[in-house]
């Protein structure tokens, strides 16, 4: 799966991946009244607002990218409804040839992390049949668990061709508490990234592993020791943008060949029509405010590989 | 939230939880074939065939027990059709006057974490109108991000009233990969549970507080320490059963009042029938057995106490 990724990026000449993680301050009023009208101020007609503002932005920058983030939470919120929505876009977002990366940090106990592995990458066995969950391309995994927790993602990455991205860096800015813990010198989020590596080794798809990383953009120094531990391993690069993360910042998470990292950016393309630099678009026209997001952050990133 | 999960502890004498978490594989085959018959192979054949087991299962044990701890990655490889089920077992114990903790093992960065919370136990601002998620009383927490990402869900105890059980140290066999790791010469655990302390001095709910830690039966030396590292703090305990821990392993995650510790089993008793212990029961009276089960495993439990 890492190689059809990485034939997109090529392709579209765009490391990126917009962050579809509609907040409903982020949606323009006339779609939030549109969908309040039709069915209240309830789950549904949040989900149904988050719907029609995730389909505007797709329809606007599918064409320049090549892969786009849902994050599950911020469907999950609003309940059933709100994960009906999820799925409705992860689908949509595959009609339209984008890669979907469910961006749901899962992760626990053996026999419940290949539950979660049926549920966002592969299939499950229902008598006769094998039908899909969620059925994401990728999906990002929470290694606090350890081999167990983390390996039967990694089967269902080798079986049905899918991959997935470990948490070895986060974004954020308690991230360090326990990731930068240093055992005999070393932090934790080494540690990590080496067994990225042995995980990663068991399903290799060309050049690089469907086992990639996530590795923050907000820390540089770290992304840098992390690229040399990881050679062979894609990464998810959340913290561009509205998290501070500069293109400067980004390009020690590349390879030599410009390949090796994917960077995401949310709020800063979904929400851009917010932003001063995009105001001239106003919230009519907030979706073309994205495109034009999404064209200045490719380009910023690749001013600088 | 805390001191109504202990208040119903000591009313049924049963510091236990039932983890529903249920396969295809422990439901017994009359009950699968009606729901295909009714709803053919597909996902909603399947989540029909759970929530037929779930219901027989609670309404045979509910006057047993304080709680139960629904895993929900055993719903959501049903995708949608599995998750309607999730919420409509949350919903249904809860009619049942049960204590629920959903197994979401959730965490991110903070807005997201923020957005978990507000799926999982709190309500989500939709214009003028507050509707909940999931409604849980509980949610399990996974502390990787460190505190941005464990706050939120903290925020929401205190503000309405509900609680957490934060992972420190997990049951599964490859747990010590990462959470033994030692930082001057002190195991990742203990600095997670320092912080989980830390945490719940924010949320305090009587003599506990309402930021409880995961802490598995399989390690009784690591309990035994973390129980004096976190005297305040409950103990949701799983890996008694079926993952090998003895009500022995158990009697360190308990204080000396008797409190404490609530620990879940999980395919010990909604798979009841199927071991040769309750063989007798077969399958069409696979509830009976896990009443019976839920009655040993107390007795057991409360033996060492």
């Amino acid at each position: 799966m890492i190689s059809q990724l990485i034939e997109k990026i090529q392709k579209t000449k765009a490391p990126v991946c917009v962050g579809l993680d509609p907040m409903l301050s982020y949606i323009p009023e006339h779609i939030v009244k549109r969908a309040f009208e039709e069915h209240g101020e309830t789950l549904k007609g949040a989900a149904e607002a988050v719907w029609q503002f995730n389909k505007e932005i797709v329809d606007h920058t599918w064409d320049l990218i090549p892969a786009v983030k849902p994050q599950i939470a911020m469907y999950e919120q609003f309940g059933i409804e709100g994960l009906i929505v999820y799925k409705r876009t992860v689908d949509y977002c595959q009609e339209k040839g984008l890669v979907v990366i469910g961006d749901a940090k899962r992760g626990d106990i053996g026999s419940t992390s290949a539950a979660y592995a049926s549920a966002h990458l592969g299939h499950v066995q229902v008598g006769g049949q094998k039908p899909a969950g969620f059925g994401c391309q990728f999906v990002t995994v929470n290694p606090y668990f350890g081999t167990d927790g983390v390996k039967p993602f990694v089967d269902i990455c080798s079986q049905e061709d899918k991959g997935i991205f470990v948490l070895v860096k986060t974004s954020n800015p308690s991230s360090g508490e326990f990731q930068d813990r240093l055992f005999d010198g070393r932090p934790l989020y080494e540690l990590v990234a080496e067994k990225v590596v042995e995980w990663g080794s068991l399903s290799m798809d060309g050049a690089y592993s469907n086992v990639g990383a996530v590795v923050g953009a907000t820390y540089p120094q770290m992304s840098r020791t992390l690229r040399k531990l990881m050679p062979s391993t894609y990464f998810l690069v959340p913290g561009y943008g509205a998290q501070g993360g500069t293109a400067e910042d980004l390009k020690c998470c590349f390879n030599e060949d410009g390949l090796g990292a994917i960077v995401n950016s949310s709020r800063g393309i979904i929400a851009a029509y917010k932003q001063e630099k995009y105001a001239e678009f106003g919230p009519e026209h907030f979706a073309e405010a994205s495109r034009q997001a999404v064209e200045d952050m490719v380009a910023d990133i690749n001013s600088v590989l």
